[in-house]
């Protein structure tokens, strides 16, 4: 395996996964981000889903960076550095790169910015268990993996893949996070389990690993994701994940302090 | 271009593909398949999401296929042949194959397996815009694409480079279908919007497509997925579905008749 060079100034690196698309893995690394840096702490964002960059749109923000010598500048939003390759490719033309060029632009995105000091850098993976994600958490230092589901069995069976893949790599999962768990109707309040209930902690203890959260499917958040104003930043809304953010903060911490020191050096 | 030899004994092959994951592409997909299969059509179904291959669970089928001399003998279940991933990968372990390893499986799932003579081959694609959906598109003979969206905003703008991506390789589109358009309260029976509403619609109208349907966010059919017994299947209860199969016939022989022959020959 090649060597995992630390990122110099970011101290710990959280990847957000998933075994599927669509279960609001990047509305969770949105959201934990801007709650990591509401909290405190020095916090960027890196898209990696190159094909569905849906950062952007949920931060609502879409500059080109500029270039400083040889280092790209993240943009900024509510407190958090950002790079997505939306703001390289912004529009409806789909990238239909090959492997090798997404790995190097993957790369790019994870030494060639000027993240500066960071408490936290937030990856936002690509969802799934393919190339772009397996090359990203081989080669970055990677503190821990945070893994989304839904409470669906489709859903549940590739966030085990997911688990395995962070597993076969050596990569510590921080834990799973159970999205759109329940809708609370809107008219009438009775909860409903849209995408059946129970599903992420169950797996959480098949597995050994922890569990993080259980997220509602809230329109809200999804309006918030529409509208770039992601949910965590409005007051009364936000707490299941602020609470979120610090639970990662905890497992991070647990994580560095279990490892012990993880930067290998090899020639 | 590489040509686009046909399938023999395939008369239509409908690739179904999301610019985004969960949005419900299988579930379409598999509810298409059989809903052709009990409108008395002759339907394959190829599951080429090699990475997240949820066609098993959703049909209820997983046992490794034989093989009869050089052929891979497709399994049966509801009506509709079927292949995928997951019959050769059961379990939980994730698949880390290469680009250029996938499009070969893809290769052999598409010409090494003998479905006989079909009038539909439904292809859940991949989601997003990457390397296998590419390679599968460019080289199968494809009758027309089905574009699965929810009325996200998020969601919309990943439909749009799928839409891009098919017009970018000639691949003619049947229409969007948007999923998730609404959820009706099992409680109160009021309607709730969760991802939003009408994007489907304004999308296809914007990018000069169809819209071919609106398919509700129904708890009961992600019981059907996860259980293994599409919705389709269930009388009273797979109409949207049925629609959405004589739509995709429709469109399908629209397409055949306006493009003319389009098998490609060269050496």
């Amino acid at each position: 395996m090649p060597p995992k060079l630390p990122i110099a100034g970011v101290k710990n690196l959280i990847a957000v996964g998933s075994g599927k698309g669509g279960v609001g893995k990047t509305t969770v690394s949105v959201n934990l981000a801007v709650g990591l840096a509401s909290l405190g702490h020095k916090t960027g964002l890196m898209d990696a889903d190159v094909y569905g960059p849906n950062v952007p749109l949920m931060m609502g923000i879409n500059r080109t960076p500029m270039a400083l010598g040889e280092r790209i500048q993240p943009l900024e939003q509510y407190g958090v550095k950002l790079m997505s390759m939306g703001f390289l490719n912004p529009g409806d033309k789909p990238l239909v790169w090959r492997g090798p060029m997404l790995h190097s632009v993957i790369q790019q995105f994870l030494r060639g910015v000027d993240w500066g000091d960071l408490d936290y850098l937030v990856i936002d993976l690509p969802p799934g268990t393919g190339d772009v994600a397996l090359s990203l958490i081989q080669t970055a230092p990677v503190t821990g993996a945070i893994v989304v589901t839904t409470p669906s069995d489709v859903s549940l069976e590739d966030a085990r893949k997911a688990i395995h893949m962070f597993h076969q790599v050596k990569v510590p999962i921080l834990g799973i996070v159970e999205n759109m768990s329940w809708l609370s109707c809107p008219h009438c309040h009775e909860r409903i389990d849209v995408f059946s209930t129970g599903g992420g902690q169950r797996t959480a203890r098949e597995m050994g690993v922890h569990f993080l959260a259980e997220l509602p499917l809230d329109p809200e958040v999804r309006i918030g994701g529409d509208t770039g104003k992601p949910i965590v930043l409005r007051s009364g809304q936000g707490e299941p994940f602020l609470a979120l953010a610090r639970q990662a903060v905890t497992r991070a911490l647990e994580e560095s302090l279990h490892e012990g020191p993880k930067i290998e050096i090899s020639d």
